[in-house]
């Protein structure tokens, strides 16, 4: 009986004197045996090497692999999934994640996200419009100061508000105390607006204390959370996502940069930030939005957009939540180009507004009510 | 009173029309505050946003800054101190991690190896030698059959015997199976031979899978344990060498290559393999040698050589692992490129060796104890 199986589409170029069939050769035998054909049994070649299953040639001169892995040899566990899919490989240039077949995969080893978009529309009750982030900054602030902001941001319809990733647990804002302060901030403000504004404390930490936040979330009544899986493990998140309490996961991509920087190696942005933490349980994935702060092209951005909402794959579609310098005036631009099916990340923005950061809220609530009606 | 600092130097390239001071300042903001500096309050600037300490030009046209940030911005937590380090910043082109100073990183966030070159070599009694080590593969083998290959490998001279990074917890050979046969296997080629070979468990795994494993180990007499660091969490090796009951710590590379493959981007090779691992605990480094299977050069390997025995760093000296495609013939160079306080991974030339892999191991034995003599 052959055993099930999975494969992954890399992006292959070369370099030198470099030969397409050995580099694939390289790779089947790197990801899987680790070891010159020679001194393998045909039992092992039968039943453990990768394959190349279809190589096609792209317009740019790299090519397209399709490479079968026997899925026992992921062992059912992502850390080892991972390792197969760009474990020693990531060391050799030219080599780039581009796709899955994510048949087997999601049978086994990644459910997806708990929530995904019609879940969090349902929670906070907004099923016709764009949805608003903005993020709780900067670290050196007080926790009484930031539920503060929360609670103006939260008055003014911003639909979710979370800590900016670089506020952990430093002493000016310990997370317990931001973490009160802010939930009952922004209940207050909603029941002042009628509205469900959601505030997302960021749980990154080492180890048990992760999950001791979590937990506190759970406690306090926190809608979501938001973690970093390049910072606190990726099969954190996963494990997150699988929580028996159950809160809608927000992924950043702080520390992530170097698996989708180079356009020759590691990870195409849209698979990475689209599928893979799909995959793993994100419900919204944040990415660096194009004319920000960051790099990303309009095109790699909207291949990010268009992946975490494929209705090909075997997940529940995911919020897109394109930040990092986003405009308040750019905002009718973007709704344009990537859809409702949206949340739209604005920081530096808000806090700029001449009129202050609730009147700044206020706007963007408009704006996005607004883009409902031209659908 | 000014709180305690620590500096991160990065290597800067510039693009296109960027100017180096504008590139600096944008690092500065979205490595602290993540703000622009109109909406920042005087005690802000001044306690919080990084700073420039000075700047050099390379010859090579880029730049080296010297990035002081705040202690508390990283609130002693390793997540938080990557994030510092590298965050938001790992999705802007051309900004290399390339040195730390580890003065107050070392007395708070990082501990540095349990064991470093001189606790491996109390614990293996072998003092005026390199040393040697293979990897147990491939997927597919039987436990019994992995015993039978450590076996032979240790009756040879191998001094440290890993798991391939590949094994896991497959079915083929799962993990607690493989460590009671191979501990028992070497135990007992260790009685036969009057040397002390070691076992070394992959140990990898998601969650709490990770510390049963680790645990396990612990109780079968295992002499270390293996990790991956990028694929269980960075912040888990560090927990994994500050456990109660210590085992050294080897740490292999799989699914890092993305941080240090772009020369311009990420860290440097001698960083993040010879420093921050170091660190973060590793006892061994494991990085692919020059002329194997992968690309380093020799520059950049000698130099994670000497990183990682830098007696200038706060933390016990640790063992280079050079592997990767090393060839048993190539061995007497890289111990006069590299010195005996080295670790000479050897995998696939070992099997192919006509005469099997208990020869093999003898003749790798005997380069090494010659070497000792040209000292």
């Amino acid at each position: 009986m052959v055993a099930p199986n999975f494969t992954i589409t890399y992006r292959i170029s070369l370099y030198h004197d470099e030969d397409i069939n050995a580099k694939i050769e390289n790779l089947c035998r790197e990801q899987s045996v680790e070891l010159p054909r020679s001194v393998l049994s045909h039992h092992i070649e039968a039943t453990i090497v990768a394959r190349l299953l279809s190589l096609s040639r792209n317009p740019d001169a790299t090519y397209n692999a399709v490479i079968q892995y026997p899925l026992p040899n992921a062992s059912d566990e992502i850390t080892q999934l991972l390792n197969v899919m760009f474990g020693n490989i990531s060391l050799v240039p030219g080599i780039q994640v581009v796709d899955a077949d994510w048949t087997t995969l999601s049978e086994t080893i990644f459910k997806g996200p708990r929530f995904g978009i019609s879940g969090i529309r349902e929670r906070i009750g907004v099923h016709d419009r764009a949805l608003s982030s903005t993020a709780l900054k900067p670290v050196g602030t007080s926790a009484r100061e930031l539920a503060g902001l929360a609670y103006q941001f939260a008055l003014g319809g911003i639909d979710l508000i979370k800590d900016d990733h670089g506020l952990t647990n430093q002493s000016y804002a310990p997370f317990a105390d931001r973490l009160k302060y802010t939930t009952e901030a922004v209940a207050k403000a909603n029941a002042e607006s009628g509205r469900n504004s959601c505030y997302i404390p960021h749980i990154t930490a080492p180890g048990d204390e992760l999950w001791r936040r979590y937990e506190l979330a759970v406690d306090h009544g926190a809608q979501a959370v938001m973690v970093c899986p390049q910072l606190c493990g990726p099969e954190v998140m996963q494990r997150i996502a699988a929580h028996d309490t159950p809160l809608p996961v927000m992924a950043h991509p702080a520390f992530s940069g170097a698996y989708v920087q180079d356009r020759a190696h590691g990870f195409s942005k849209s698979f990475f930030y689209g599928a893979l933490w799909r995959a793993m349980g994100a419900d919204f994935t944040i990415f660096p939005n194009h004319s920000g702060r960051f790099s990303f092209t309009m095109q790699e951005c909207v291949d990010i957009v268009d992946t975490a909402r494929d209705p090909q794959l075997p997940f529940a579609p995911i919020f897109p939540t394109p930040g990092g310098g986003m405009q308040r005036e750019t905002v009718p631009y973007f709704i344009d180009k990537y859809g409702i099916d949206t949340v739209f990340l604005i920081g530096g923005s808000l806090y700029e507004h001449p009129g202050g950061i609730r009147q700044a809220a206020q706007e963007i609530l408009t704006i996005l009510q607004e883009a409902q009606y031209e659908k």
